[in-house]
């Protein structure tokens, strides 16, 4: 029996990915899609690109419906709209998988600081687990709602939290430089990204004012077994998807580049997702994936990784079909390969 | 003594062009930018580019206060609202180019019909020269105004005209296929030109409903010397800038490459900007110049000629320092070199 | 029990997006890669993307070698040297997808001239099923080999083959412009395809010269039921994939773009990969997927017909999955969806 | 009078760009390019964005022509092969700019262990003023030959220079991560520079192997007063030209953003080419100028320094002919505004 998915809010580009996949999962029937406005388009008026594969429209769906109509949620809200959603969602028997921010920061404190607004559901944090799989697999396998991660988080923390966790580098003092294609701004036109102002153009923004900061933090903290804190550096690249981060550490003592290699091989020698290769690696390498390759070097005494992702699938739509598989006792490679 | 210019509408992309050229013009000084809204921008604000080269901020100015602070008017303002201003400017000792297509159409009803409004100053309609100095050079020198031509009729008109004027090549059937980069359609961020959108993408748009295909009928039925109607459709190519026209034509008679490229050749001979060459050619040849290169073919019996320009500056900004050179009695290829 | 798969010239863009689609493929094992090299790198040190997914080495196998270890074979040859292979390989039981021009042509003199090569296997010419399943679908089920389709002609034929067996357009003055991504050129490097040359470029080529022009004249002869020439103009567009073709027609009698747009949507209705959209269509549309979007218009009494695929999937690999499944008798769709 | 240039390797894009400047320099008469290969093809073969614009071919020439036909050369050549000429050309009465790394190195073994090749006039190391005006300018005025700087160091080091000077940041532990688009790495197509490879993807390159570290780390040292060495690593941006490095620093003491930005806005104040600016700057903000660009942060204690530059014209080109403009008493900006 295949389990019935609505998407809450299925008309950005994380929704299209998410659809592609689970459009090919085949223990999964997409039965309904969820907008918060009043028009009720096809799907396919939505993505052009799914014409003809998909024969839904949007709707505007209240928490008994959506629990009527479906048995698992992916929400692909804005934060603070999410939890407002799931808040009502948790009391059903719906599986829940969260793509925003809203569960992913346990101190309210801090997430309504960076985030700026007050949480609409801030009891439960601190009791949903962080939807990396190859950090927090167990946690995740028997979980009723997962919180998703961050799309740079994820290509800093695959980088970093082996090294932390066996403690080849220091907490201090770790610099993560990061690098995103224009889709992880969403789907809003907006200047910054109208299509002659970043296209042959690179620039940084948000210097040490990014949200994904704090959320590092925390689960980096978690691998060092101590309170850290990183410098982290969002820029803009000319391309459609893909993030790559330069993590830089120091090591805790003098290594070489094949004992860091090593340690990270051997950390996700299990993993189906995380390949550590020789050279350094491009994005393009894992574009359309759910991949994450690594490479490391150590210059000059000091620690160097680079990790590339997708940042539409592994650092959204497709970790979040892997923790869908997780939760609910599938293989969870399944419509990721 | 220098020429005081105005730029009216100096927040877009032509404006931007213009900018850079004039700052470069010998004898030009800027001495007023205006904006339609009511901040007044410091132009490095509204164009980082101009960082330390232009100490102005954007006004609301009157006619009145225009005329006092200027002896030339660039207007790059939309359709309707152009006309509206330049029909109080022309009651100064004002000279004007209008980057608009307001003065372009001769005929009150094509122009109503095509572009979906009253025309604000519609008495002046066919007494204003079309901004194409290698058509029309000596009409441009005498002028006050000029209607300094769209883009994609720049590429079109150079390529067919000569033909035409020849007798070469027969008025039915032309067939305009025309690629162009996304600064032609303008700075404000909307879903089409969004970058994740159109980025990796090719598409065609406004098939048969383009406005630049009226203009394109106008000019070439002049130099036809009848009345035709070309097939014009337009395609969005992801890159800033640049236009590609491919434009296919009967010949009057059995021909071949050397005689059309020959025609060509003779008729640019002493023009500065228009290059007739060998090869097919890529847009990036002219990327940044007021160039024009063409090539053609004879293909089964049929002519084919392929222009490049850059949009932004042959097909606007750059033709209209051109037009401004000219109306001025100043070397015509001032600041364009 | 699964078809075992060899890939003949595994190390470019088809080979690479042929290896996507079969690793997904439930009835396929990928037994072996071939190279013309002396060189066996592995496959993950070739095509970085398959890292971790596919562990074989690329080899040099002999016919023999080949038909003991393969019961189906996709040949990713360079023209001439396919078919010389080819030959050899229909002694075996192999079947056989050609993604090479080798077998498309029927005519040897019209193969011969254009490609500039004597053909190894002359005798075979005009016996072998072109692959475009949407025309020929009995032909190719019964098959042991199969010319696959050149991606521009895919994208032009079917356009335009509807409309002319329908008799509704003349096989006179066919305009075939089509613009194309740069992975159609292959993965040598040479200087047209060095980053900053044909990046912010867009460029006609091959005008009135490319080898596309009679396959096209071929099918869509074919489809008209008489012989006709078109007028075909390729262009490169800088992305990484996709074909969008404009093609212009005269109607044979007066039309208007709704009855050309039933004409086609009737006889696609249960194509699995074509779609008959209302919007001129972008190539994103169908990027990554085995599909094409068609649109039409009649404009001042011609038929404007635009079609987009993905020139390495639709236009290539994709179809030769498509037509592998055919000859094998599995379901059509298997891989593609 | 004007001076009479010659251009030594004009093929490349350093050289189109020198060409693009000159062609606009008023006192500059070009009159000889050179090649190292046998054939003597006209420059707009070469160059086709020049077509009509330089009547001249590439010649090979003897350092006596070159000297009786010039008064000043840039020499474009790769490295060893750029001394080896210099050598010849001091004995003449030419001035020279060498766009190569050949004399920008003032240590015999480091550039002999970094560039692998026996340095062929060695003896002049240490003696030729590295090109960059904004630290160098009194050395550059009198020079008779300059080592023109490279592109990544230049961005860099005007980010880092000042700081350095005035004692702010520590010499310990600086992090350059840079990131440049493809025209950096020359016109000669390789396959990490084929279109679909670069592309759509972001990569790191040459960690801690890069040639322009120790480069980096000289003049930075100069500045310090103390020898240091930098963590340096590039990255390779899709898109065709500029550089931003994004530079981290430890403060020498408590400060905060604002002091930081001030004491670079002082340094700088005189400066006709750099500014330092608030927000994070995009390197399209410098596209086709000399300029470079500056913003400065201190997050969580750290100083973070963004530069940009066009990598052919302030990286490369622009700063040759800046340089050209001190060595010949002229105006400095002379083309360059």
């Amino acid at each position: 029996m295949k389990v019935r998915v609505a998407i809450l809010g299925a008309s950005g580009y994380t929704g299209l990915e998410l659809l592609r996949l689970l459009l090919r999962h085949p223990q999964v029937e997409i039965t309904a899609l969820t907008t918060r406005r009043d028009e009720s388009p096809h799907i396919a008026e939505v993505h052009p690109q799914l014409t003809g594969q998909l024969d839904l429209r949007l709707e505007k769906l209240s928490t008994a419906e959506t629990a009527e109509r479906a048995d698992a949620v992916f929400a692909c809200l804005p934060h603070a709209a999410s939890a407002a959603v799931i808040a009502e969602l948790m009391e059903t028997d719906l599986k829940i998988v969260d793509l925003s921010a809203d569960y992913r920061i346990n101190d309210r404190a801090t997430y309504e600081n960076w985030y700026g607004v007050s949480h609409p559901d801030a009891g439960r944090l601190g009791k949903v687990p962080y939807g990396l799989p190859e950090l927090y697999r167990e946690a995740i396998q028997g979980a009723k709602l997962i919180a998703n991660p961050g799309c740079y988080p994820t290509s800093a923390i695959l980088a970093l939290a082996p090294l932390l966790q066996a403690g080849m580098i220091s907490a201090e003092g770790l610099v993560i430089d990061s690098k995103s294609g224009v889709s992880g701004a969403g789907r809003n036109p907006k200047p910054a990204f109208h299509f002659p102002e970043c296209n042959e153009s690179f620039s940084a923004y948000s210097v040490g004012t990014h949200r994904h900061m704090p959320e590092i933090d925390q689960v980096l903290s978690d691998s060092a077994g101590e309170s850290l804190e990183v410098l982290f550096t969002p820029h803009l690249v000319p391309m459609d998807r893909g993030i790559l981060s330069t993590c830089y550490a120091m090591p805790t003592s003098q290594t070489d580049s094949d004992t860091i290699h090593q340690v990270l091989a051997d950390y996700y020698r299990e993993e189906p997702f995380v390949e550590v290769v020789e050279s350094p690696p491009a994005t393009k390498q894992v574009t359309g994936t759910n991949r994450c390759h690594l490479s490391a070097r150590v210059v000059r005494g000091r620690v160097i990784v680079v990790s590339v992702i997708d940042n539409l699938i592994k650092g959204a739509s497709g970790a979040a079909v892997q923790n869908f598989n997780l939760m609910h006792g599938l293989e969870e490679t399944t419509a990721l390969i």
